[in-house]
């Protein structure tokens, strides 16, 4: 893996929400992540008449735009959907998976400027945590620090 | 009203404000929305030096744009206004009027993908839940399910 | 007026709001303060399943607590209403109207520790703004200025 | 059921959150709600030192406050928990299940001054939308209106 | 200074974090504007997974982008940075040193549509406000008062 | 350093401030601080006529109450504060300075449960990063991991 860092354009699609639960919107987040976003977030807004409102905000690839409308125009009430695109720098990363001490454990490698940093895959290391009856967070130090340890060894060139 | 959606390009002014009263926004909201803005809301946003302030955000069509930025510069203490092109797919919508059991009752009708939606007016639904003493979310329930079940028996083409 | 402190005894109304939309909120917000709600507000909270939601708190004297939970429990969806009694410090005010340049004026006078401090009363700086078409920002800050000249001047002791 | 309001003492456990990343409180979220919390939610605050933050709340029964501490204490970096005590007023409910057109559905059914409310059960609904591949906010209107039918044709006695 | 309104270009980088601590973030901020940025803020957001998370925003010239993602890949988990060019208006703004009653005192003067507005410069109130035990609010509308009346009598051509 | 929790009661003062600018209240929360608060910190709130605006949070010993209070009333236009009293847990921590492998580096040595957990202090790790021009999320990895290698290597009883 070199160091490098690579370039694409996504779309940002935007639209305020004032007259659906939250309940609803829990249920709409999974729908768009199951359908392709790259990720989809809502932040707290203020609107007209007092209310207390989110915006929607779904980042996605050309081609599954016309999808993510689809489900926003299905599933909440919104009538609008704004829309720009946008390009990202991006950071090459590997999925690596190796024994830790704890078992199989999955990290993402990432590269930049020479040095060379290692994330705790999430999924991964929430089950070791429940296998173990660890605190996440002692098992997230755990896997980064012996996958930093195997690294270094192994004198790998990622 | 085929099922179909349009497309149209607004403008997104977007300031930070650190020195402003919420009291004061208040009132700027009212003058922009009053001003023809399509939209005004803000944003809770953590600034420099341990401040919590707010990104104000105004959409509007291409003619408004100036008048935007003169009721920013002359109202609020903003100094900078920044400013993106975005473009929009909204779903035509319908408002109808017609008459529920708790008298004359306004909502907007969508069709999207061959499904058609029914959405109560909010000041119109208020305006009922105040004459009748009843809560607005049931007032909001009944006008829907009338004006569903009025668009069915007359076999609208909406 | 001494320079004092007064003390009293409040309820504080909590509850947490995921199955409502904003909409809804802005109308019960407003049904609040009609029937005496010392205060009412709301804080974004994230809630489980993704479920972006509102506290909703509602300040008020004992007298009106039941009244409180009773617009609760028609208006929104909420089935459980928490409570806690606090303790306030509050600092006398007094109203006083007096001839600005603008028209008459309305502002709150309030002294703590020797010092006396003006601050306008929204509505009737508002009012003053609409009329002069002037920034509500320049007018709080001459009613002001000129309301302290005024205090200055009739060595008012408040 | 009778129109009654039933009260409760419940905790409220609060503490404030820099150190920890919201991948690590979107899992202690989890295991406070397993472990019987009765509800657990994030609000977002601003800290000393220009840091975004969160105030991490727990309501929790008398038998289950050491627990929900012990949580805190092994999976976050906080070092000390606040906490008061709340009364609570509560809505009973009834959950029930009927048969629906779209297959078996659950709601809730509370009444409150001779009124009886219908509130769909999110799990039931959700799974209803996905089997019958329909939005979930028309499944959620569908549920609540065959279940109000039922209860008036059958002339329930909830 | 004419009545005047310059344009230029900018900058928005903007990253999603989920996995750094506020503590994290609040050094983040510093660092960023210490290399350049316009500005720097975060957005509370809710992402998958019941995340509390930010949006980090950063503006920034042209010339300083490279610097900008150097740092949030370097001190941040971020391997992904979004970004749009926004054009902007802004005023002209004089920054002007003047003899207030309390010492030397700095404001930023302001032209717009043959209006001129004082805003006084936080880090001279705040350092004549601890000088002399002084309110910041009451040391704000003093220093903007005199400076004011200074321009006035004057008659400068700001 | 045993194996325990303690217990005290502190004050949290509350109010909600909607005609402050965040400018002022950033220097509120540092003279809070400064005189002894034991937090302060800020939450967005919406309140009446289209507010945003925050509820201000302090947390302090009975003795400091009043001085807090001053604070408040002296520098914000609040005119009511509302206070409850909290009981706490709090875990006994120890501050521990060590040589590590980049200089002094200080942490926070706590116990629960028969574990010991290291917590990095920022100051001492900020010092650290911008002295090496490391990015600081390494700094405070290496930090913990040398100060559980020296407690584990010496036996030490914390």
């Amino acid at each position: 893996m070199k160091d490098c860092k690579t370039k694409d354009v996504i779309w940002k699609l935007e639209t305020n929400v004032d007259d659906c639960s939250g309940e609803l919107l829990g249920y709409v987040m999974e729908l768009l992540l199951d359908a392709g976003a790259k990720d989809a977030f809502y932040m707290p807004i203020y609107m007209k008449k007092n209310r207390p409102a989110y915006l929607l905000t779904v980042l996605c690839a050309e081609q599954d735009r016309k999808e993510m409308e689809r489900i926003l125009f299905r599933e909440t009430t919104t009538i609008g959907i704004r829309r720009t695109q946008m390009e990202r720098t991006i950071l090459p990363r590997q999925i690596r998976t190796f024994a830790s001490s704890l078992g199989e454990a999955v990290v993402k490698v990432c590269c930049f400027e020479g040095e060379t940093w290692v994330y705790p895959e999430y999924e991964s290391v929430r089950k070791l945590a429940k296998e173990h009856n660890l605190p996440l967070k002692e098992v997230q130090k755990l896997v980064v620090r012996e996958a930093e340890e195997s690294l270094n060894r192994e004198e790998i060139n990622v």
